[in-house]
C-alpha cells in the first residue's frame, strides 16, 4: 500500500515504541480483555495536509500485526476539520497501547505538510517560485520530515551535507574569497552536484557570477536588494532567497523575482496537527487462540 | 561537566549525525584547510531557557573529539537576547560539519524549556499548580523533552505506559465502570504508582473517590465545571485538569484550584529557539599532526 | 496469538541467535537433509509455571518463519510433570538450530514463574500480602522477567528507577533526614508516583508517616520488629518488607501484616526450569521450492 | 587494567543501563547533590569466586566516566566472606544510579563461577577430568558466563554451533546412522574441528569409533555404563559424558575416567553470588565545573 | 525457500540499504508511476558459480515485501554465459530500487564461489586436497563468504578466533617454543577443538609433532619443501599449506601431498562476477490500494 | 589526528570486530602473557596508495585503547614495496588480536586507492577527463570506499540514490521519452542538483540537449561514437562515459575528449593490497596493573 520507509525510520520507530511501550502498558492490562477487538478512525480537527500514514500503520503493525489501518485520503492530500483520514481495527489493547506513539509520527508530519501548504499559498498566482526545507529538521526525522515538504507542495533543498555544496560565508573566508571557493568546488565536487555560493553583495554576487557558480543564496537581504540581485542574474543562475521568511514576507520575496526561497520553520518550528483517534464499536470477539 | 545520557539518547545522537553527515561534509572538504583552528560562540538571538547544552556538547565530541564545548549559563538558566550560552573550540572543519546537528537538538530543547517557562509564569503569585508534560513527545527525543520541561519549571506526568496508571474513557468502559477499572487497578498495578482515572462530571468523580482512586483527571472541562470539581474533592485527591490548555487559559484553570495542569503543546508545538552558533578568530594552527 | 514484544526483546532475541547460530550450524548442514520436515513436543520434566511461549515461538520464527509452535498450555498455567506444553512443526534442520537459543529463554522464564508461585504458595491462606520482585534481574530481560513473576501469581515493584520513588538510607542521609527526603520528592516526583521510603526503626517510621510517605519500605527487620510497625502504621501507608526472605520465612513474615514482600532470589536465583525438547515423526517431505 | 570486551557485551551492558536508567533516576534527582563525591566498597557476604569486574566497571563508566573502580581480587581470585573486592570513588549520584545495574552483571558471573569451582573442588584430588559448561547460557551472555567458568576452573565446551561439531541422536538418525553421520561431518567439517559423537550404548560406541569419530559423548549413563565404555575406548578417543550431573554424582562419574564432564547448571542455574556495595566517606566535594 | 540469515547480515542489508536508499530515489520518484509493475531477470554475462541469490532476495524484500524473487539455479549450481539465474517481479520502482544493492552482494558472493571452484578445478583429478579460505573477509561478510566458499566446492578454515586453536610464529616466541605453545593449548582448549601449529621447517615440525599437535601449517614453504614436510608426517598429523597461492601454482601444491591449501584471494581478491538484471515487460497494473 | 569516520562506519568495525573476535581469541589467551608489551610495522609488500589508516587505528584503539597507531604516509600518498606504512605500540595480546581485523578494511581500502590511481595514470598527460566512482560499492563501505577513490585521485560519482538525478533507460521508457523525463526531473528535483540523463545514440543526445539536461551518460558506445557525442555537445553539457572500461581502454576514452569515466571496477574488483603487519620487539613489561 506504502513505499519503502528506509531502515533508519525502521529504527527510529523502534526507539519511539520503546521509549513509551517498553516497560508494557499496566492500565490496559488490567482493563482490558485482550480478546476484544475494535475499531477506530482517526479524525482531522482542523484542516490539514496528510503525511505520514505509512509511519502510523507501520507502528500500529510493529506493535499488533494484526492491527489494520485503511487510509482514506492519500498522502499530499487535504483534509477539513472532521474528515476520517484513516481507520483502524484489531484488538482494542493493540490499538489503546499503539495510538500515542503513531499519533506522536504522524500529528507531527502532518503539521509539517500543512505549515508547507500555508506558505506556497501565499505564493502569487502562477508564480514559480519554490518553497524549500533545510537540514533544520527534527533529529532522527529528515527523511520523513522531507517528504512531508514534498506532500505540502514545497520542494527539498540538499538532502544532507553531501547532497550538494553549499559554499557560507565561514568557507569564502577560509579558501580565500569566493572566487578560490567556487573554484576549488568546481573541481573537486562530484559532478552530479550544483554549485552554490552565499553572497552578501552586488560585488559577491558577480564574483559568484564570474566564477561560475551554479546557484546563488541571497541571505537576509531586504526584498529591494533581492529584487536588484534578481535582476543582474538575468535568468543566468539559479537564485535562492532565505532568511527569516514568514508567512507575512514570503509572497513580497517571491514576487522580487528568486527561484526558491528556504524556510527552516517548515521543519523546525511546525506545530503538530490536531488529529483525534477515536475508538468506537468494540466488539468482544471470540479468542485469539 | 554533565549528568549521564541514557544509550537511547546516544542512539538518536548518532542517527542524527547519520542523516546529516554520513555521506560526507563535501564543501566543507573543499574549502577549509584541516589544521585550522577556530572558536565559536553560542548565542540566544532573542530570551530563552537553556536545555541541552550537553546534548550539544556530545553531537560536537562525536564529530571529533577535539571540539571542546564550554557553557556559560547552566540548564534551566535564562538568557536574554544577545547572551553567549557557551563557547566551543577546535578544528575549524569539525565545528562547521557538527554545528548544524548539535542546533538542530539545542534549539528544539531550549524552545520546550522556554514555553514552559511560559507556560508557568502565567500562573497566579504563589500558586501551587503544576504545569506538567505529557507522552505527546518527539519520537526519539522523551527523556530530553521531559528533561527541558524540568529545565523550564514545569513537572513531568508519567514518562512511559509503565510509570503511572491512567484509567481513560475507553479503559473504563472495558472494565465495565470506574468502580470497577479503579478496583482492578488497584489490585494488579505495581504499590509504586497511583491509580488515576479520567472523568467526565460529578458522578463520575464521585464514583472514583468511592473507589479509591488516588487522581482523577479532569479532561476537556470549563473552568467552572473544574471549581467544582475541585470544591468536591476537597483535598482528598491529586486533582489534574487537561485538554487544549492555552497560555490565554492556564491561569484561570489554575485558579480553579487544580493541582496539575498537563499541556501536550509544551513538547508537541514548541517552535525552536532562536540560537545562532557564530564562528570566529580562526587561526591557521599548526597541523594536528 | 500473543502480546506485544518490546523491540529491546526483539534485540536480545537476535543476540541470542546470533551467539549460538551466526556462524551456522555445521552438523546440522552436513548430517541434516533441508528439505526434511519434522515435529516436536515441548515437555515439562518436573512440574512447573508457563512463562514465554511467545518468546520460545518469535526464536523459531526468526530463525525459520516456517516453524509454527502452537501452545498447549496459556501463560501462567500449571504444568505437572510430562505435561506437553506446546508442539513445533516446520523443518528439522530449523527446528533443530532454534530449539537451544529458545529454550534458554524459556526455561529461564519458567523458571522464575515457577520459583514466585512457590513463594506465592507458601502464604496462609487467604492473606493479601504480596509478593513481589526487584530490580535485580537479568541484564537485558527485565520485561520477561516481571511478566514471569505475575505469570507465578507474584506482582511487580517499580520496574525502573523513573517508575517509583524509592528513598534508600543513601539518599536519606543526602538529604538531610527523612523528612527532608520525602518532602523532596513530594515536591518534585511526577504525580503519577507515590514516594516510598526505607526506614530502620520506629522513630523513623514515625517521621515518615509524618514527612507525607505514601509506602514505607522494612529492609532486613525481625518479624517481630515488622509487626510493631504494621501495628504502628495502622493501615495509613502501604508497608512493604525485604531482606533476604526464603521460602521459609516468608510465611511468618506476611503473618506480620506487611502489605507486601519483595524477593530478590525470584529473578536473580531462579533455576532454569526442566523442559525438553522432543523431536519425532520425521518425514521427508517434498522439496521446500 | 581489563581485556577486551566484545562489541556484544558493550551492547548489552548499554541494553541493561536503557532499562534500568533510560528514564532517569527521579529519586537521585531529587536528594542528592549533584557535586557531592563519595566512595564505595564492593564487599563479599559469602565466599565467592571472582568474575566480572570488568564489566562492573564498564557499566560505571558508561553511566559517568567520572566514576574510577579499582579492583582488588584478580578474575579467578577466591574471596571470603567480608572480603573487599574493589572501591569505586565518584560522584555519589551516578555510584548510585550504576550500582544495580554493574551488580546484577557482576553477581551473576561471580555465582557462575563460583559454582563451577564447587564443582571442580568435588573432583577427586589429581583427577584430570575437566568440567564443562554447555551452550545452556543466558541469552546476551554466553561470552560473560564462558568465561566465568574459566575463572572458576572449568573448561569451555564449543562456544556455538559453528565451534565444534556434535552429532546428535536426531543427527544420527536423519544421517542414517553413527558411521554415515561421523562420515559426512569429517569428510565436510572445518579441518580445525574435532567431531564428536553421542552415544547411547557399546555397540553406538563401537561404531563411533571405528567411523574415525575423535570425541564420544556418553549422556545420561550409570557410572556404571560410563566405566565400561570409558574401558572399550582406552584412551583412543576424547571421552565426555554429561546429563543431569550434580554436586553428588560428578565425583564418581570423573573417578570412571571421563576426560570431561559437561554441566549445563553451571549457567543455567547458578544462584547469583550475594555481594553488596557499601557507600561511604561522601564529601561535597567542590563543583564538578 | 532458503535457509536462514543470521542476524548480522540482515543488519548489514539494512545497512547497504541504507546507505544507497536511506534519503530516497529521486529519479524513480520523478519519473516512474509507483502503480506500474514489471518482471525482470538476473542474466550471467561470464560463467559463474551461483551464491547469494537469497541475499538478493532478502535486499528486494526489505525494499519491498511486494517484489517476489523466483531462483532458477541453486546455490553451488554452475552458470553459462546467458543464463538466467533468477526472476523477480513487482513495482517497477521497487525492483529500479532494490537493484543496485541486491548486485553489489549477489555479485560479490558469485564472485567468490567463481574463484574457488577455479582454484578447486585446477586441482589433479581425484585429488583430496582442500581449499580452504582464511580470516582474510570483507568486513561484516564472513558468514555469506564462507558459504560462498562451500557453493565453490572449497572448504572453511576456523571461522573466528574462537573457531580453531592456531599457533603462529608470534605465540611460539611468547610462549618459549613449539612444544610449551602445544602443551598450553592441549590443556586449555576447548576440547572440541585441534591444535595447529605453523612449523617453519623440520625441526620444528618434528618438535609439532612431539607435543601433540593436530594439525600443522606450513606457511610459505616451497613445493619441495612441503612435500618432503608430508613424508616425514607420514599421514599422522592434518597437514595445511598456505602463502601466496596462486591459480598457476595451487596443482603442484596438492600433488605434494597436504590434506589442504588455504587461499587469502578467495575472500580478499575475488573479482564481481558479471550479471545483469534486465527489466522487462512493464505494464500499468491497477494501483496497488 | 584523522578526520570523523561516521556511525554507519564505527557500527561496521564493530561488527567486524564481533565477527571475528566477539567468542574471543583462544589461542592468545593460552600463549600470550597479558603483560607483554610489543610493537610492530605495517609494511607495503608492493607498491600501493594509502587509504584507511585512520580506520586500522579505530579498529585496534576498539580491540584496546592502549594500542597506539602512528601512521608513517598520509592519507592519498604512495608507498614503495618494504615501506613502514605505520607503526602500532601496545599489549602484545591486543596487537595480535586487532591485526587481522583492521587488516581486512586497511588492505581492500589501500587496494582501492591503487586502483584508481592506476587507471589516473593512464590518462594522458593533462588530460582533464576525470575517473571516477559508481555505486557498485562494497556493503556497508561505500563511504571509505567513496574516500578511497579520492585518495586514489579519482572523483566521486553520485554518492547514493539522492545525491544526484540520474535517469537511465528504464526511466526514459516509463516516463514516455527523454524529454518528459528530464523535464520531470528538472521541476521536481532538489535544485543543488544536476540532471543527467542516459542517451543511446545521437538523436537520444540532442533531445537530451533540447530538453535541458546539465550531464550526459554514453553508456557502452565505441570510441568514436564517443568522439562524435562529444564533438556535438560542444562544452555545453558535461559528458560521462561508461561501460566496462579498463586500463586498457581508458586511455582512449578520455583522448575522446569526454569529462568523466565512470568505472566500477574500482569497487568492485580492487584486489587487497598486500601489507604485513609485523611484530617485534617485545618486552615483558611490568604489568598493565
Amino acid at each position: 500500500m506504502f513505499e519503502m520507509l528506509p531502515p533508519m525510520v525502521h529504527t527510529l520507530i523502534d526507539s519511539a515504541i520503546e521509549e513509551d511501550l517498553g516497560r508494557g502498558d499496566i492500565t490496559t492490562r488490567l482493563t482490558i480483555d485482550p480478546n476484544a477487538k475494535g475499531s477506530g478512525r482517526l479524525v482531522a480537527k482542523r484542516p490539514l495536509v496528510v503525511s505520514g500514514l505509512d509511519v502510523f500503520a507501520r507502528v500500529c503493525e510493529r506493535v499488533d500485526p494484526e492491527v489494520e489501518v485503511a487510509p482514506r485520503i492519500a498522502a499530499g492530500g487535504v483534509a477539513a476539520a472532521g474528515d476520517v483520514l484513516a481507520t483502524a481495527r484489531g484488538p482494542v489493547a493493540s490499538l489503546l497501547m499503539a495510538e500515542r506513539v503513531a499519533l506522536n509520527f504522524f500529528q507531527r508530519l502532518c503539521g509539517v505538510a500543512t505549515l508547507t501548504r500555508d506558505f506556497v499559498e501565499r505564493l502569487p498566482e502562477g508564480c514559480p517560485t519554490r518553497i524549500t526545507d533545510t537540514r533544520k529538521t527534527t533529529p532522527g526525522m529528515r527523511y520523513l520530515e522531507r517528504r512531508a515538504v514534498i506532500h505540502g507542495g514545497g520542494h527539498n533543498h540538499r538532502l544532507d551535507l553531501s547532497g550538494g555544496v553549499l559554499i557560507k560565508e565561514n568557507h569564502v573566508a577560509a579558501a580565500g574569497g569566493i572566487a578560490a571557493a567556487v573554484t576549488a568546488c568546481r573541481a573537486g565536487a562530484p559532478h552530479p552536484l550544483r554549485v552554490e555560493v552565499e553572497v552578501r553583495g552586488l560585488s559577491e554576487l558577480l564574483e559568484a557570477i564570474d566564477a561560475g557558480a551554479d546557484v546563488v543564496l541571497l541571505d537576509n537581504m531586504t526584498t529591494a536588494q533581492v529584487a536588484r540581485c534578481v535582476q543582474i542574474v538575468a535568468g543566468r543562475l539559479f537564485v535562492e532567497a532565505s532568511g527569516g521568511v514568514s508567512l507575512d514576507t514570503v509572497a513580497d520575496l517571491a514576487a522580487a523575482g528568486v527561484d526558491a526561497i528556504s524556510v527552516g520553520a517548515l521543519t523546525h518550528s511546525a506545530p503538530a496537527a490536531d488529529i483525534s483517534f477515536l475508538l468506537e464499536s468494540v466488539t468482544d470477539a471470540p479468542p485469539r487462540s
